[in-house]
């Protein structure tokens, strides 16, 4: 769809790296004519569409996938009092229909919970109901006034996956929670991409939820992303909604909900962590083309070598692989250019001297050469892959834990704030987080924090002196 | 999520017929407070999946998968002055983002000719990047002021499947329209769903086409629903956001283009072809579950029928059958009647008397009773399955088929169109047309006719008496 374009501006200079980077490995457009909205290209919608699929699989195990409508009439809208605060200024507002003012104005989703609890209100009867477990991959609309970013700040996210679950008790919904970032924990696992999770602060949490817990993502200039939230909702919304059950003694019950999401913010994270200044780097499970290969052709062994090439690819094809074999006539490094841009996890190449060896030449993405014997090539292949995917996977939670800083005083915050996750001591009050955060210019992300490189000892607030436990801050997108 | 509620209304009342079987076999929930949208209930959204499933597959062979916004500036969707015509009356418009009136009014898609041609402005360079063929599931947007239907009549269509294709001549989009009409013929037929395909007149082509060429399916009720259309744009739209690309000869040309789409319309015709009084019946191809296994529990054998069920479930699921056992402690009849409504094709039933005999029960959802050796498990159970299918295939045929009649004189044509699609000899003249369409309150859905029940034979127009050629007239949905 483009001539590839020289080089890109090194990984350092991320924010310049991202926007060239989503350009030249075609993922996105940034041309469309409306202000923070983008147009997927055909590779980037194919590493969105391989990505999804892993978390439709996770998801498949015990949720059932579902549709609900884009639109919402403003008086459901407007149901509950504390969701409408959280989103009144961001959203889209439909008034009209052909040349007609419309009666009811109707609200672009910003998020379903006032789409699909009208309806969970009339599907939940009996505690033989519950729980429920729904999910939606669907487009929603914030009216964003701040700066936009393709993926990460959007005004028509594309691809918000969400669910939305029902229970009988609190306890029930609690464990939902548990069981929503263990699932994505599992997902971001998959897509090699270290998280960090963490319970975010009272006046953080998700509009009318009981409490949030999120993922974040530490992005290459030491910002963190967050790309995945899951919100305990108590009976706030069950309520306002009227989402009751008889229990088995026959009595009418509230029931207690749960909603989780993630966006296309998690193709951000997996391009930010791996990309590297050649371009992208794909986690196989997600590389829309796994193998790329390369016959290295002279004039008078051509027709023998594009039949090994395709040979091979039939081959690779029957063992499962996706495979793209690259016959134009173009310079070889220019072939290895274009698929190093995209990503490709393994480039195989094929020439004279190959086939007389009875071998190829398998080049992974990070430069290692491997000679495979011909005789072997399907277990040879996989063992490469696999330890491409481990390799992949040690060099992001290397790059991670170098962004993490243990700290003691709001100096050492300020200055680990500048290239990373700062862990601190806060006693969890506001005023104590306010003062931090002003200090030094960062978002007081969240407490009880689950990672490996995190340790959950007690301490003093380095603020107030009170007792306290770590919590962590950032720079935040 | 919902109990089993008694009969259906017989499918010759098909219009009840077909709003009870939504609700009963869980495809559509009409409920939701805004008129002409809907909510997918999971086994229907399961449905959705295989279907679309078919179509992507088929898709994937030479088109790759995108997404466009879902927003379009007033300006942009303004541009083509023949398309516009077509749209106005039925666009919703965003006017507003938060609190603040937008400075240009967003349009929802209808369609996305004016969302995507932009981008092609700026994709197509030169022959080099020609054709290009791209599609996208999406949902799209009509202000329909008639009688809104599920799948039928919508005003979120919340499936449409669109490509739009880019070629460099008229005749290379000629011969795109003519794969898209294969393509989309190869789609019904996976689906068993028996099509008439034909050329639309002048007057009812896609605003800004050359021409249309539509896929119609004739329901129980003898009206046609129009389930596919493909259309040739010729240079209409690459003259209005000027797309062009250098020539071999580095001239600057005019592109042509088609565009296609398809609807969940093809969900209502699946389930309105194949279903009966006792609920859904589908092709195994698109059936969420293909084999319900029922155990027949007596119980001093209990723990030993349990346990062939689940070996059974086991195994076919092995063999690539979706299964669902079903354990509920309910009467098996009841179980049946729950299968039946969902359309599933096959249900296993294993009782103490199959297990000492060696073999299981097979019943289509025909009713057909099979008994299967347990040796031969797999093999006897895919012989069933395709028998079923091709059955399926039949009877549909046989029905469209009898609905389909040729007639020489008005006063047969009224007839005809009363009980499904009549084939006359028309002039090919809007005069004549009108003429017809008035006096029976019918439509002239088109020439060219591609069906195998209808001779495409020379005659006479049946109101002018000038040589004519076949043509088709319907009601229509």
């Amino acid at each position: 769809m483009q001539e590839d374009k020289g080089a890109l501006p090194p990984k350092e200079t991320f924010s310049e790296w991202y926007n060239d980077i989503l350009w030249q490995a075609e993922i996105m457009d940034v041309r469309y004519p409306v202000k923070g909205v983008y147009v997927w290209f055909p590779h980037g919608f194919a590493v969105r569409k391989a990505t999804y699929a892993i978390l439709r699989e996770l998801l498949d195990k015990d949720h059932d996938e579902t549709l609900f409508p884009l639109l919402i009439p403003e008086n459901e809208f407007m149901k509950e009092a504390e969701h409408i605060k959280g989103f009144e200024e961001e959203v889209y507002w439909v008034t009209h229909g052909g040349t007609s003012e419309l009666d009811v104005p109707l609200a672009l989703r910003p998020t379903s919970e006032t789409a699909i609890y009208p309806m969970y209100a009339l599907w939940v009867r009996s505690h033989a109901d519950l729980p429920i477990k729904l999910y939606q991959i669907v487009n929603t609309f914030r009216y964003e006034t701040k700066h936009t970013r393709p993926l990460i700040r959007l005004r028509e996210i594309t691809s918000f996956k969400e669910a939305h679950t029902v229970h009988a008790t609190w306890k029930d919904a609690e464990s939902q929670v548990n069981d929503a970032v263990t699932l994505y924990r599992t997902f971001y696992d998959r897509l090699c991409v270290p998280v960090i999770i963490s319970r975010r602060p009272e006046w953080d949490k998700f509009p009318g939820a009981d409490y949030t817990i999120a993922t974040d993502v530490i992005m290459p200039d030491g910002k963190t992303l967050q790309a995945g939230t899951v919100h305990h909702l108590g009976d706030h919304f069950s309520r306002t909604f009227d989402i009751t059950y008889e229990d088995a003694q026959g009595e009418q019950q509230l029931a207690y909900q749960t909603c989780y999401g993630i966006s296309e913010r998690c193709i951000a994270a997996l391009i930010s962590t791996h990309g590297d200044d050649k371009g992208l780097v794909l986690p196989p499970a997600v590389a829309p083309v796994q193998i790329a290969i390369v016959p290295i052709i002279i004039k008078k062994r051509e027709e023998e070598i594009r039949a090994e090439a395709e040979k091979l690819e039939t081959e690779l094809k029957d063992a499962g692989f996706r495979v793209k074999t690259d016959f134009r006539s173009i310079r070889p490094g220019a072939k290895y250019y274009h698929w190093e841009m995209r990503g490709v996890p393994l480039r195989i190449e094929i020439g004279p001297r190959d086939i007389d060896n009875g071998v190829v030449m398998a080049v992974t993405r990070f430069g290692e050469k491997n000679t495979v014997s011909r005789d072997s090539l399907i277990p040879g292949i996989q063992t490469i892959m696999n330890t491409f995917t481990e390799e992949l996977k040690e060099r992001a939670e290397q790059k991670a834990q170098e962004k993490i800083f243990s700290v003691s005083s709001l100096e050492e915050a300020r200055e680990a704030a500048g290239k990373g996750v700062a862990v601190i001591q806060w006693c969890g009050c506001e005023e104590c987080a306010k003062t931090i955060e002003t200090e030094i210019d960062v978002s007081v992300l969240g407490t009880d924090v689950q990672s490996k490189y995190i340790a959950d000892t007690a301490g003093t607030c380095i603020i107030c002196g009170k007792p306290s436990r770590p919590a962590i801050i950032a720079r935040t997108y």
